[in-house]
């Protein structure tokens, strides 16, 4: 029987289950612009309310990857490395993660997302380093990652084009929030990326798209068997958001702070505990490829240099006209304080993050033009003993973003009396 | 709060509940086709999974219904009646009961759809009388109701236009068998078109859109309770659709069947039951109305020619060239005689409505051209005495046509030895 798209709906609709061919030809319809929106957005709706079982998310993923074309990196020297994380606030571990993990050998490409909500996006903070090109073709990703060892781009329409088309419904048609349908979206730019390998950091937390642990959980497993069962290497971490990661929130000024872990510098308590997720998942991503003493290679390609030379490689390679070493940020404008004494229960990523989005630097809805130089530094974390009239943010913006930021970050700590244990960085391993 | 289809989304996704002014602004904007049809299907998909209430229907059927034009009838004799039929095979009620109430001092307005499936459509059988209009203005229409008490037109995009846009998407998208969808499709037309007093005709069986007696009950009690609650005075009955009403199914056919009733001719017992139907719908509606002795004056306008006289004046008005009492059909093609002798237990109006498809009287899809001269007459009904060789239906078409349609029409009756019960032709009044 031939594919219908009466027949497919209807089955959603019913909570029936579609067959693998059906959903490889749906995929690539949707791709090919030959499916009319109104009936995609009636599937994805019926998906919302009768979720795709995990052999059809398989199937589902698989044809959105096969929907356009397929990097091929054939001729690169293995392991072929991605990573991906669902998003949170302070999150600039890509720019940490692919200039190490390339200075220890690997092959990494990676397509990245522009920012929108509370969540910032790569592209964004990369494009705040002079130059910067963010839309290499696929002939140029492949040219540099066999030069250097890595590349990056921003989403391309030419690579599973059926995810931006259901992803651009489902934004329009309350039906983001579907595990399945995330999980295809994810894997399957994944696959159509060409690698072979990949990290996954599920984020958890008031500043990420999953707020309870039971939710982030069931996204990550799910990521992990849809993966496997598409002939993904995969390892999947769940990773605190409650809380920034790290100090720097914005664009400009999360691309200093991952500089700043790249070369060793002097950094704040915020800081390193960016940098621990940095060398946990590294070492992660070369323990899944077979490193022994993972490590200990990390930690050696950062003390070495050959990280931040990788780094610098990098960016110069992608077009940047300053060495970001030499970027700069004004002074802050304006500082919050502690209002009262006693230990820090609560540091809301939320908080921060919707303070960044008041000031400019994030996008409200998709067309927002962003202020790349504007940003929050978050000076305590959770844990920590607070007195009153200390420091807790430093907001860098005009006088009228930081006032706007003010505002929202009123009640961002939370401070009690009794000693507070803060939960770990890492929650957990799949 | 002003409105939000993000919102409205979320509210059906997850079967929350909508706000009166939510649902009258959503059906103004679909009419106004100010919403995109991508949100629009995934709402209706969401709408069948998580069905709109009693309370929500009215809403979203007064918002269908004031979405366009309403047919402002002030200044005709009042009562302002419609009726509606769900829809059947061989249903040509609507020729009859016009003429017929109109000649018993109704004013009669109505919109007739066209046919789709097994199901005819009035607009279509009218089409078949030279020169017949069925694209009255709403202006022509008050006109010639005022002049001669009725008029007749097919469904306009001026009216309702919001049910012309649900409706057209509903049928792309799987989401058509919603019992508040059809209730607020059918109604806000209704409503639309001016008429304050309603007879609704539910067609159950296998030729009808519902088969079963509880899902014609459950559409009947919908109807009747949206109805009322939307301000109608509305008489609703459940009606058999097991077998074919009237012996003919086609289109000229069965304008021919309707003369023949409004003449009083010499009638076969399948006529009979047509014209049964037909004198129960009315008296029902004049008792409604207020009438005194009702049965006795809808037998009378039948009896002295006044129904005769006035469904001429009617068609003539509406343009037609030539009297449908001197329209003729060519003599029947082919005859399907029985095999087998016993009781008739089952004479399908499913396989009827299917052999008049097959024989090019109805549409496949809406594009589809009709043949207006094909038709198939039905000889027998259930609980009949049948002998093998005795005549079961008379084919008209060529003999194409006539060999398509027999080939349906195989196992069209069914014949058991034991004698049988026919139902009733009436099953329930509400």
């Amino acid at each position: 029987m031939s594919f219908s798209i009466a027949h497919f709906l209807a089955e959603r609709r019913d909570g029936a289950v579609h067959r693998r061919e059906d959903l490889l030809e749906f995929a690539r319809l949707a791709g090919s612009k030959e499916l009319p929106d109104y009936q995609i957005s009636a599937w994805l709706m019926a998906a919302y309310l009768n979720p795709l079982s995990l052999e059809e998310t398989v199937g589902l993923t698989l044809g959105m990857a096969e929907s356009g074309e397929r990097l091929d990196l054939t001729g690169l020297p293995k392991p072929w490395v991605d990573k991906h994380s669902t998003g949170g606030v302070g999150d600039k571990t890509t720019l940490v993660l692919l200039p190490l993990l390339a200075a220890c050998g690997l092959t990494m490409v990676k397509m990245s997302g522009r920012g929108l909500g509370i969540t910032g996006g790569t592209i964004d903070k990369l494009a705040s380093i002079p130059g910067f090109r963010t839309d290499l073709s696929s002939q140029e990703m492949i040219e540099q990652a066999s030069r250097i060892g890595l590349a990056l781009t921003g989403q391309t329409p030419a690579l599973a084009p059926a995810d931006g088309v259901l992803y651009g419904l489902r934004d329009v048609t309350q039906t983001v929030a579907s595990i399945p349908l995330i999980v295809s979206s994810i894997l399957s730019k994944k696959i159509a990326g060409g690698a072979e390998v990949i990290g996954l950091d599920v984020k958890c937390g008031s500043g990420a798209f999953m707020p309870t642990a039971e939710a982030a959980e069931e996204l990550a497993t799910w990521l992990s068997k849809v993966g496997k069962a598409c002939g993904l290497s995969l390892h999947v971490t769940i990773t605190d958001m409650d809380q920034p990661l790290g100090q720097a929130a914005g664009n400009l000024i999360e691309v200093l702070e991952a500089f700043r872990v790249l070369s060793r510098q002097a950094l704040s308590p915020n800081e390193k505990r960016f940098e621990t997720l940095c060398i946990e998942l590294a070492t992660e991503t070369l323990v899944a490829v077979g490193q022994h003493d993972a490590k200990a290679v990390v930690e050696k390609a950062l003390d070495d240099g050959k990280a931040l030379e990788k780094a610098l490689e990098w960016t110069s390679a992608q077009g940047a006209t300053t060495s970001p070493l030499d970027l700069t940020l004004a002074e802050p404008r304006q500082t919050i304080t502690a209002t009262q004494s006693g230990f820090a229960q609560q540091v809301s990523a939320l908080r921060v993050g919707e303070a960044v989005l008041e000031m400019g630097g994030g996008r409200k809805k998709k067309t927002d033009v962003i202020d790349l130089t504007v940003g929050v530094v978050t000076l305590v974390q959770v844990g920590d003993k607070i007195e009153a009239g200390q420091p807790l943010f430093h907001l860098h913006g005009n006088p009228d973003q930081c006032a706007a930021a003010a505002a929202v970050l009123q009640d961002a700590v939370t401070v009690v009396q009794a000693p507070v244990e803060p939960r770990p960085l890492i929650l957990k391993r799949l």
